[in-house]
């Protein structure tokens, strides 16, 4: 048995193709993305990898195999899927998944399954007797994958735990022993909790809203997004780099290209040296009204929006975002829970999980960000031009 | 400078005062005193005691002073009232504190004033030249004492972070750090905390509501707190014990009486050996009518129903138990926070307290539990008389 | 599965009849049995009893079996010994012990396994499967039983991750996950350890020195329990309690007794109030020289020194007290390990383990403690005594 | 005060001035430095940076500063050097400073210090009131500067506690808070150990050498260091890159240059696909005579070494390396303790301390590495030549 030492889990304990899985090109190359984008910048201790998070993910998964009483088979399957489940994923992880999504239409998860279906990472499942059907639905998170991918899943719980080890920040320190404990499967191979781990769900939402609130869409983190964004829009742009090139750099590699392409050369020096742009305004969202939410939402309103702004204020484009971060939960958490006898939704029960998903949606914050000796006249121009929008 | 060896602060720095006071005879005792009454039958790591919560509440108001900019003078007389904060408690903590209020009309902060204002304290006190009349405002939480006893103060903070270490249940793990950074004073010196440390507000409040729903609140530590509650009860009428003399019992001093006692002897028995009462029915609070909620609160309410439930099911008055939770927040959870300068209440400007307020009174449970092999006459008997209350 | 949430190792889960073990009222009596007896009084987080330590134990054991391949049958009977392993302990664990061993002859052990061997538990045992003479040897801590009790075993693994948690004392906090994985067993299933593990081997050898030298040997904790030796001598000799009684009691039942006998009260309320004796004198173990140190593992030797230091400085008998603690170790770690597939002595490969024997001998300390009032006295009186005896 | 949310340490405050600094260019750079160089290869977790390291260095001299007495004026400039003092290495950390060293002579220190005397740093420095003077003093660890870099000082401390945090390997979790506070200053400012912090001050030194045994000194961590020492040193004899290039490279920065020379191409390919060389022959120091064992801590000599082998066994040099750790104590631990009121050297008193002396010799071991298929023949060549060395 191999094992290999995780600063989370402690010692995992791995199968030979396991072992031999993560030793890939393309699984390597995740040891080149950080799990959470720009936050390393604010949280000095978040410089941990999408490598690490997937074998954490692989780790937990099998946990939950056990414990629901699946048997080797799947839990094989399961373990495989966990393991390679972010190999899709482009340099900054969701930074550069968004701007892809946006141009493709393409998730990191069907770029993912390219690079499984074939090759090295083909080969060796192949070798193991997996069949490639089986696992591409674990891969997509369907039947039994949900314990992968849905809102309780090995994903979120991975990484709210790695989050909070390395950023420090220990609201997302879950009991997952005890949540594991209480995942069982239906008779469709879904995922449903027992009422008695009621409590232990809840804690698990609540955690990642927490952790949203202070490390996802810390103002920061998310100026810092959106200054990436912008940069990366002006490379492809300016033809620098193309989709295709961006989806297989690493983080390293991606910000080397938009510091020698002419446009996005200041925005990629602003965040190598965290000379972040400021604060210039800043609006929650209780504060927007329902059409402006909405419009908000997609990013070529967005890129108006920091157009117009930044010209009527005449700061140039590269010293001015704006930003409002997406409806992560889209408004409806979907986990199954047994109440005497009977599935039922977690949130139709739960007068805590309609709480968040509620403060979910209101703590979101739209923040116009300049350069610091800017923010008078930004401020300005971005509360003339959202005076009339709103 | 002296240090006691703290398992969940570490090492804890004290004046020589301050290490003076806990080895007075009133604070001996509270070392035998489990913190959390009856929860070691259920969690059995749960044997830490009220004395070293009293030095960890001293810890963590002198953390909370020094960040809020008080001065030398406040925060010996907010360390000094946090050590002593607790020096009233009877055995078991709250246990016999409910049953000596409903006799007497006093708390335990009552009942420990009087071992503060006289004797071996008052003279350390007087020696260290703390004025008494300040240090009693702050004993019983008032100005600057609510830094101790309000809902985000140093009494909870230090029970949620050392319930969860004893028990192992992960929920009380709060990030103190960023919640003492947050917390202020106004100028009438009350607590108040920053807009910015909203969630760390919000997940402490969480974290007491999750331990309770796990532990403070499971339905085992309640049947063996309504036995003890009963057993007391029956020594009491019995004059086998004398109120003034529960008062001053520890935890083996209470048991052994309660042991000695004809009526109580087989339910101390039943504690001792954990041959605990096991649950025949169990109703959640949505399910019962508003009336029988509010007569629930009063314990001689219960008193007759157990009497009644026993006496229909043919069980003996120690073979059976009900036990219904009080509204320990009372509905209504008291938090300053300043938003964009403006003093408001947390629970106004927050969806997730207001769901806190309202699980908190709907997941309290109705339990009648009696000896295992009575449980089918005792769950028909219960449901009948229930029913007509109903 | 059942599971009990333990503080240290988190969910453990438990067969049924592991969970009527615990239940049995021998076992039930080890929940009022601190694990490190008068530690409590200078480390106040030190409350954890034997009843978790034999959870903690039957876990680490299991999870020992499972990594060394051992089979289901072994597992159950070595898990079944672990839980059971500390169910002869007195009062105060190994305070009672010693005094009883000197007496008796008796190990608590072969006191435990008459409480095994018959009744309650010897029932539970039977009707699981379990063969009586197999659990015994594994009790005894024989054959694969050394698991269990070796010195890199259960036992201490368990006790020293369980003191640090509950003292603060961060010593004890070993890779118990790593250590586990190199431990085997050899042809004659006797625990062996590979050579890739040596340091974590080691790390375990000095974690535990660490932990003597801080908390088990602490000057204050060993006055705290020559008190408690002398207290107990007395009260049998008054025969106000029999050796037979002290065996079966618990912490507070002992304490009780003590305070009632006419010589050992004063001591029993020193030892409630804290107030403890004080060193008037102290001198390490190289200070000393050898026939004295080989006289000084005699208790009689330390008791005939007490007498007379007291009469020389006199000093009331229940005023002073002598201690010097014993070789724990005996001077020679027993631990195998495999270098290049031969079977050694971890002490003939290992520097630091043989410095650690060393230095165990060494650090030993000779206290002489009495009343505060009377250290310089006591002082001239032992300094004189013992000029005459090195 | 402004708060830094640390991975290790929590929350860290910081002066204006405090945060300034980490905000320089210099100190920027220091984000793409990895702590410990090539372990991320071997545990997935250590992507931590030599940035983070620099805040908790600052934050523990910070604490040492106020436990020791020291006065705020020093305080700041121990703090300010600690910050400072890794801002001269290169590319993982100290691979690159072995190399740079062996061709100038100069230490990290000496780069380092050239980029705080001048420019940024300097501009802040002397903004801030501290005399160039007095911060050279502690950033070169003299006088009170020792704080930081002696044997227990704040640069180890924030190492052990961090590289345990992310690599999942717990010896390096000391008690610090236990340590720090019997760290004093002697009359001439340097720091003393009271004696009472004897098995404190041994335990850190314990825990380094076993980290230096499980990560540092791993064996496949020194094959993949000997691998990119190798790929350095041949991108240096093409003129691929110069010293003074590589003396301002990032990690990503070196294996960018290193995969861009013709000859050290394969190497850095075999680096960034983790296809690490595989031992072929391994020798524990103790089997090495005293000449050989001088001989192997000259680089000159290994790589004499390397390419003997490599012929002999018609191995491509970039298939073959041969490594030997260096004797990273020197043989003598430093460090001052007070015993009965004088000040000895630890190593003079301590049995454990000599003895990890010891291991630490003699547990090095000379590896000699090769591509997987040529395993046999380059053990072959390696027995040879090494037995005509020894």
């Amino acid at each position: 048995m191999n094992v290999i030492k995780d600063a989370v889990h402690g010692n995992v304990r791995l199968s030979d193709f396991e072992l031999a899985l993560p030793d890939t090109q393309a699984m390597q190359r995740l040891r080149r993305l950080k799990q959470i984008g720009m936050a390393h910048l604010i949280y000095p201790g978040a410089n941990h990898t999408r490598f690490e998070h997937s074998i954490g993910t692989m780790y937990l998964v099998g946990e939950m195999a056990e414990s629901a009483g699946l048997g080797r088979h799947e839990e094989r399957i399961l373990r495989a899927a966990a393991l390679l489940h972010d190999v899709g994923h482009g340099a900054f992880s969701h930074e550069s998944e968004n701007i892809i999504f946006r141009r493709t239409g393409k998730t990191h998860e069907e770029l993912g399954w390219e690079k499984v279906r074939k090759g090295e990472i083909a080969e060796l499942v192949h070798g193991e007797g997996i069949p490639l059907a089986e696992l591409k639905n674990a891969f997509f998170g369907k039947g039994v994958g949900e314990l992968i991918s849905f809102d309780l899943g090995a994903d979120r719980m991975d990484y709210l735990l790695r989050d909070s080890h390395s950023t420090g920040v220990a609201y997302g320190v879950i009991d997952y022993g005890r949540l594991i404990h209480t995942i069982g499967v239906n008779a469709r191979k879904q995922p449903v909790i027992e009422y008695g781990g009621l409590e232990a769900a809840e804690s698990m939402l609540i955690a990642r809203f927490l952790m949203f609130a202070s490390v996802y869409y810390h103002h920061a983190v998310r100026i810092a997004s959106a200054m990436l964004r912008k940069a990366c829009g002006m490379a492809l742009e300016d033809k620098t780099v193309s989709l295709r090139q961006m989806a297989g750099m690493d983080d390293e590699e991606l910000m080397r290209v938009l510091s020698e392409d002419k446009r996005s050369a200041r925005l990629a020096r602003r965040l190598r040296e965290r000379k972040l742009l400021k604060r210039a305004l800043q609006l929650e969202a209780f504060e927007l009204n329902a059409d402006l939410k909405e419009e908000l939402s997609d990013i070529r309103f967005i890129e108006r929006l920091e157009a117009e702004i930044a010209e009527t204020a005449r700061v140039p484009p590269d010293e001015l975002v704006v930003d409002f971060p997406p409806d992560y939960s889209k408004g409806r958490t979907s986990v199954r829970i047994v109440h005497r006898g009977v599935e039922v939704q977690l949130r139709d029960i739960s007068e805590i999980v309609k709480a968040i998903e509620q403060a979910e949606q209101n703590r979101r914050k739209l923040i116009v960000a300049c350069a610091p000796e800017k923010k008078a006249e930004a401020a300005r121009a971005a509360q003339r031009i959202l005076a009339g929008l709103t």
